[in-house]
């Protein structure tokens, strides 16, 4: 699907007559007026796909990949022109869980080419954050660039965030004096977590190289730009790291507790058998046959007995209480 | 063995009218008409490879770890020719389990050889499409290089992929709420893993070389092709390493339920066992031999020491099943 | 909030009259004076720092990052001038707990501004102490650098050493004979040495490059004093390191304590129970109604069976206690 | 002890009259034919050393190097020789245990003197060999440095496959159903593994300094050669590793296998209880001594006491059995 | 305190008649004959290091850090002079315990001034081995920066050598049948590893850099003998390492052995007790009351009981001994 395509020229968006689809046309009206077309397609099929690929002279191995999508972040570069892949992430609330999208780039000196797939929300603000500052559209493709970078990082940080949250309540959890089962939230997390690491840490060299201005057909203007981009990108990281570390050590906290409530339990079930045990001995014992057993008869002797049962089983009551095993 | 022996010109399959056999002459032939010869064996006898290694002049260490298998993969460069060593995985489906073979590849500028050990699919079919797309197949030796890269590491990417089932599998049982022995599962899928790993990582290595192009005998214009094969060998890679950690908490979850489970059973024995033991000792009152106890001359004595021993296991077990216990 | 503005020159504070706000006139003295401003803010307004970017002409992206905090440390140079973050820790001692600020300094020829978030302490003491010493104070900005690094590092040290106080209280309570529930405390502190590794590890890139003196802004003299703060965040950080593991090792060593304890638990609760069992099981021989049983007869048979299960229960005791169960 | 010295030209042993212990002779010998000497040493006295270094110029830390071995395997290059210390392994078969030697080689452009500790077949094996592949001997001390590495290496191989049988048998006994005590097996092998890592990595270093043709007492045309030790010590390390990683995830497989052990018995002893107690419980409540119990009187009571007991107990077996806790 | 000072000359001890502690005397008097001084200072007052500082010139931070102690190894060079920070470790067998001491070199073209903290068996030793080596003095400061390091680093080795002894009796002890506490021994060994690593890695840099011949202060013909420590430190570190990992294994097969124990201690007290509870059903079904019991008109009745009692004890005894659980 062709969700939007423009031309820009001087930092805004340029009405254009030729139909939205003439690619090569589009192109050539920017390319004359020192502008740049920014084509934007979501899903497209391979017939879409290929129509841009012919108007912009995309390399063949590009295109497939953008087309596939499931390509790990990554930056090819060609003659003049480059080809970008970013993961998108963000968290979804109901499920409390992370997913991914996939934006591939290819960038030239007089087009964008922007291919989706999955979640839109972060391609169309960082379009309509750039319609609305014209001295940074007005860098030309590379702004572009810098604007999806911008907007997909910010969309990390916003999922490292909540995956910062989804720990809290993991750790107070684990150490709430209530059982709970947090194993299967703490591997769901992991993965998450890991899911995380790797839209993150393959995007460092890219955002790297775009900071040292090394790659020629991003603007080395933006240099500090994309150094932004890089430190937010290296403090996703980093946080995702501890984290990731932090889980662990929630995890073993888990397992101690585990262990801990194990050893209360043995000892407030043992208490409670004793309790019940010895006067079954004291009943045992006056259940004997013995000819003379002066206690038998006691005008109280029965009542005696069951006193002495209460009495030992609330000694024993409290002997425990005292040492903590009740 | 020799699978198959052919000359190529011009990118495709020139019919030459000495026996299969001759290779000094098959070269020659290829040689004088700008193409290349590519001679495919299958475990061959040391009879078989020396022949070959004759007609093209192979480095005897390189024919020796052709031989033997049980290479690590790697690229070992001479004058002006390399020797490249792969390790083919594919997946058994009956057995869930992942096996190795190895492609080694001795590439000339007028030949390639290849020697397989073990499963033949990829060969195969690297061969088959080539010889459908001419333009690929017209770059000489380097072109079969890229087939049998691509080829080998496609088997890669299905193998992870059939793996990432596993894990998913596993993951599945271990959180579920029935028994289940899964260690030994775990402890196969981590040894076929680091089995993936030990013929993934090293071919990082030798891929990266022909990317950048630094490789003499492979051709420079397929660089973007071999950074393609990088790419999704580092994907495998990844994904590879992930399902490890992942694997190794699933483990942990998997002792978690263990500990779990035993401190579930041990509260509902005790509790079971509470349900008994307290009117054991009732009984045992009852059984003493007390000359003035009153109930025992009561006309509904007995029913009233069932009914009372009844009651008191109800109430325990209805206080057990409310904490949880039962 | 503006905490204290300033020109210095030769090493001293200079008396300007031109009002604390006019940063443009305190520039134009400092420079012509070949002095330096040292403005210090506290959690600007955006306001307040917005004026103070346009008096020292900082950068944009500076600026922004100086106003939101949340930085993780980081030089960034431009042209003529760098931006440095800090962060600054320092230990709550009611709460056993560490705290992060932050500390932001744009340094120019003739100007040092100071943001600060937190915590003060650190940074009045710097310049209190700068101001003490005007062969410091003489070098220009690059001493203010220096004096900030050098106090905020020291922080770090003194949290280090707090963390190694209440690491060595964790040990003790891991290994007192006490049962001690120390997994929450050591999650804690694992959590809080997580922080001060984010604070400390990335500073030392830029640490490491003051002290090679290859950053412009900086005065090459001052390198053997970054080397100095270089060693003790070194230090810092080797330490953190140690802890962390030596906290990873108490937790496994409580884990095991917990095993030994819950097997010593279950060992006296046995040899307990075999106290009870043993004469229970007399005293229902005793109670067995066969017609013949000599010592139902006897004249001391009760005295007898009585002396009998203490017997027995006496040397069941020994005997427990001989081999350690009780 | 001197082992056997001998001179070597044109790829073969010369008889030489001067006595097997005149190096200097010997050497004096060598030199004027193009030759060299091959002195090797078994755990030679200070004496006999001493003699050596004075007739081949030795470098004195060297010498004290070799004398007292327990280095580790480093290459230290001097003007116009090289001294290189490899580590042996073997495999005891009797003990399951790993040995390890020590062989110190001193290598200039004239002579070689190798000092061997412990086991010595490796040496007389590569002596042997190359006795026999006068194309070889004939590239002079540089063939002997090649021989010797390349024997050495081999014995790691074989090591290594030894290492690898014996977790195999872990593996099997770890998931075997008996009862086995692992852990002291895993101990001792994972001991091993380190000894072997420490032979073997270290070494690897100088080989690849060797295959890069770098060392200049070492023969340019030998690179291949070194490249392929350096692959089979790579090899040999990564199996290692792969060996090192399978016995940890065995040792957790065999901690969860004494868990599961543990609750299997526990409720394999809780089922066993019941179907006791329960029919305890029934002897109790006829042993209670009410005046009006029916069954008392009845003609076949006692048997139908007994066959209710026998039928509880029977159910109560067969529940147990049916949810898997018998 | 002032433990030694003097001057040297071609290799020996100068008798020089300025007192002790003039050391600018000292110090012309050793340049003007091509000597050097060396002074020896333990644990310095601030009024004694400044006076030596002032004679000799040396860096007021270098001199602040060697009175104060508490820094990791590092080398510091000035224009014509090095700065060089050594910690020493010894082993006190009465507590096993590692203690560390400190070193601190100030070297210049014509004097050495170490400042020691602690122990300082390891200085003496230096100096007197080097008054007795003349050729080796006879290289002025290099020679004793050398037989310091030599010396310290010796130490190191001895320290490991203890504590591989240490390592070794802790795992006879985890190994052995009885039951034993390991776990804080293990935990003090680790603390102790985590010592000596932080003494020797650091130290490796400047090691490395001695041996290099690129420090301008240190003699280039001893670079040798700096590879020989460097290798010393190397194989200390790699030997700490290892057995750090030791020791976590012995840690993990601890904790196996005490789930084994536990394991073996819960069947042997529930075979136990079913030896107990089965004769006690016995006794409760001869202790009921049915008017019919032929067994207790008998006139064996009761002997038969226990005989009945024992028989099944001992069949109970018999059956848990043959399956291992008693």
């Amino acid at each position: 699907m062709i969700v939007d395509s423009a031309v820009y020229r001087d930092g805004s968006r340029v009405q254009v007559d030729c139909g939205g689809h003439d690619y090569a046309a589009m192109r050539k009206t920017a390319a004359a007026e020192g502008g740049f077309v920014w084509v934007g397609l979501h899903e497209p099929s391979h017939q879409e796909l290929a129509g841009v690929a012919r108007a912009f002279d995309l390399h063949r191995l590009a295109v497939e990949d953008a087309f596939n999508a499931h390509q790990r972040p990554k930056l090819e570069q060609y003659e003049d022109s480059i080809f970008l892949v970013l993961k998108t992430l963000w968290y979804v609330d109901e499920e409390d869980a992370v997913e991914t999208g996939e934006i591939a780039l290819f960038v030239g000196p007089d087009f964008v080419v922007t291919v989706r797939h999955g979640h839109g929300g972060r391609l169309h603000e960082a379009r309509a954050r750039l319609e609305h500052t014209a001295h940074v559209l007005d860098h030309g493709p590379s702004a572009v660039v810098y604007a999806v970078c911008d907007s997909v990082v910010d969309g990390y940080t916003e999922v490292v965030d909540s995956l910062q949250e989804d720990v809290d309540e993991v750790e107070a959890s684990v150490f709430s004096p209530q059982r709970t089962n947090d194993s299967a939230r703490i591997y769901t997390l992991k993965r998450e977590i890991s899911e995380v690491r790797r839209a993150v840490l393959p995007l460092r060299e890219p955002m790297r190289r775009f900071a040292q201005g090394t790659v020629e057909a991003i603007d080395g203007d933006g240099a500090p730009f994309f150094r932004d981009v890089t430190d937010h990108l290296t403090q996703a990281a980093e946080i995702v790291e501890t984290l990731d570390t932090l889980l662990s050590t929630a995890f073993e906290a888990y397992l101690a507790g585990i262990s801990v409530q194990q050893n209360d339990d043995m000892r407030k079930i043992s208490a409670g058998a004793a309790i019940v045990v010895v006067p079954t001995l004291i009943a045992g014992i006056y259940g004997m046959n013995f000819d003379r057993m002066p206690e038998l008869a006691w005008r109280f002797g029965y009542g005696y007995a069951l006193v002495l049962m209460a009495t030992v089983s609330g000694l024993l009551w409290w002997f425990f209480k005292r040492s903590g095993w009740l």
